[in-house]
């Protein structure tokens, strides 16, 4: 059986979220999976009083510190040893969880994820593969999206192939496309950097490490042409920002003028409200919930790294996300594909 | 009086688009203003035939050769140097107009504005400044947009220089506010070139060049924190397309699920096209007809680029903008500025 540990304490929304979702996924899951709780006893405990968990996989363990969003991630990880974040990390390392799940602060998260679960052998630099919204079937993961910037051409080829392993393994996507984001499709386009990513790209693809299908523009990222989007942090962090900030940004306009529709008889409020939800499910392919997190790839084990705005449901899809990933071996074929090169 | 030359053969609804743009605008403008069309005499001529063009201040040009959006910039303006492009640009240099404005292959309008009007005494790398999104009162530039990888800090630097004295004599915007585009917000973030980015706009902001309100994320694009957006042109290019490709996006979701409404018999067809006018309106803040094009900042001389898809309503906003820029003495004032430095 499975052993997975949560941080209790990660997330704008913790610990109650966190809680509520693991129980949610202890129940969905009956007895494949147990789970591991790390936080401050004196709000956990409560919090676990008010649920029945009885038959439940389920143990907690104490962690008197906890790393905030407001803590510098190199620091954190360093004086807060006894936080829930790094002690997850740490039974993870010592073989006593098969993974980890935090909606904590992504970047002590990443780099306490270094700094105690080490790298794969092979694997120049770890990297975060955000979804991005999709309308065809399969997946679209934009990496790197900030644990990375100044990448190097080898480090964006690199970070192709362990999502094509990704893709493939753990969603099941026989032919993951990769695409590299550019200025304009044509092979002599853009920086140095992608101009020799370019090369290096068509060689994996000749190694059959990826499939790649050459330059895509910011137009194509919605489009499904790529399965796998690749680009410096830098990039992706300010693309997945500005595509995050969209959804209010355009709700901001909207439901006033709908708001005015209604209050000037124009539109019956049942009317309104019917539009008002056709709207609301219109942003479903930007919800982040369904997927929880995002995996931190090219560690030496499962971490997974959620929203801060995380959800019970957001956990729980977290948690399903590690579990898959252990069982379909990612990792262990990460591992292989990187000695094969 | 002012001469401005406009390209009839840019843009995909050319010359249709252009021909009824140029005689919108002059009859909006009355004698103050004179249009120079350029392009080929036998598909611009009987469109002009059609419109009563009596005392409006226009002469026609012909070109008899036309760049399109296939040709290779660099090559293009070489070998077609009677092209409607290249000779609206060779007019502005021997002062026989005093503007040009092009809805025609981007590439190639930079690459002949650098070659034919040549760059502002002291201007490193002149650059492209797209208009984004904004609600509140002003504009938001990101710059630069695609004419400019590989940028050094010091390009940077004078994008948002130049594009202070743009918005503050082509917008009225008295203190223009410069964000870095950055992937946290502090200091110490980011790739290197960033980092001394960072600097060089503090001392830039030090001697009044520019008003710098340190690093902004993706999520601050839309949030009009900042009127003036710097990054390298492949993250500039990336957000102005991905952000371009989002209203049909997110058309294609809530369009079919409004028609499921009311085939349903949910939504009364009226109540449907109300609300449909409303998500339509919630765009217009995405649309880049009401600016026409954006101007390309630091060449020595005024040349407007105008997207693609360019409507006689862009084509007009366009010629305005080539006029304000030049009543406004906005090239004079860089100019002036970056002696000073």
């Amino acid at each position: 059986m499975l052993t997975i540990a949560v941080d209790a304490m990660g997330g704008d929304n913790a610990p109650e979220c966190v809680v509520e979702g693991t129980i949610q996924t202890l129940r969905e899951a009956g007895n494949r999976l147990e789970v591991l709780l790390i936080g401050q006893e004196e709000k956990v405990q409560p919090l676990l009083d008010k649920h029945d968990t009885n038959g439940l996989k389920l143990r907690f363990m104490h962690a008197p510190e906890v790393i905030t969003m407001n803590d510098v991630p190199a620091i954190a990880v360093k004086t807060k040893q006894h936080s829930s974040l790094v002690k997850g990390l740490v039974l993870c390392k010592e073989k006593k969880a098969d993974g980890f799940v935090s909606a904590g602060n992504t970047g002590a998260l990443m780099a306490a994820s270094l700094f105690v679960l080490g790298r794969i052998p092979g694997v120049h630099r770890p990297a975060i593969a955000a979804y991005f919204p999709r309308l065809a079937p399969g997946l679209t993961n934009v990496v790197d999206v900030g644990a990375n910037v100044d990448c190097k051409p080898e480090h964006l080829v690199q970070f192709a192939e362990m999502l094509t392993i990704y893709q493939r393994d753990a969603a099941g996507m026989e032919k993951p496309l990769t695409g590299l984001l550019n200025i304009g499709e044509e092979e002599n386009k853009g920086p140095e950097l992608l101009k020799q990513t370019y090369s290096l790209l068509q060689e994996a693809d000749r190694k059959n490490k990826v499939n790649f299908i050459g330059n895509i523009e910011g137009n194509d990222i919605l489009s499904s042409r790529a399965s796998i989007i690749v680009c410096d942090g830098l990039v992706g962090n300010t693309l997945l920002k500005f595509g995050e900030s969209i959804p209010e940004f355009l709700s901001s306009i909207f439901k006033p003028s709908l708001k005015e529709l209604v209050v000037s008889g124009q539109l019956d409020p049942k009317a309104a409200e019917l539009t008002a939800n056709a709207f609301k499910a219109m942003f479903q392919p930007f919800d982040v919930e369904k997927f929880g997190g995002v995996p931190f790839l090219g560690v030496d084990g499962i971490s997974i790294v959620g929203h801060g705005r995380s959800s019970a449901k957001a956990i729980m899809n977290m948690i399903f996300m590690a579990e898959h990933m252990i069982e379909k071996q990612v990792n262990q074929h990460i591992t292989e594909a990187l000695a094969d090169n």
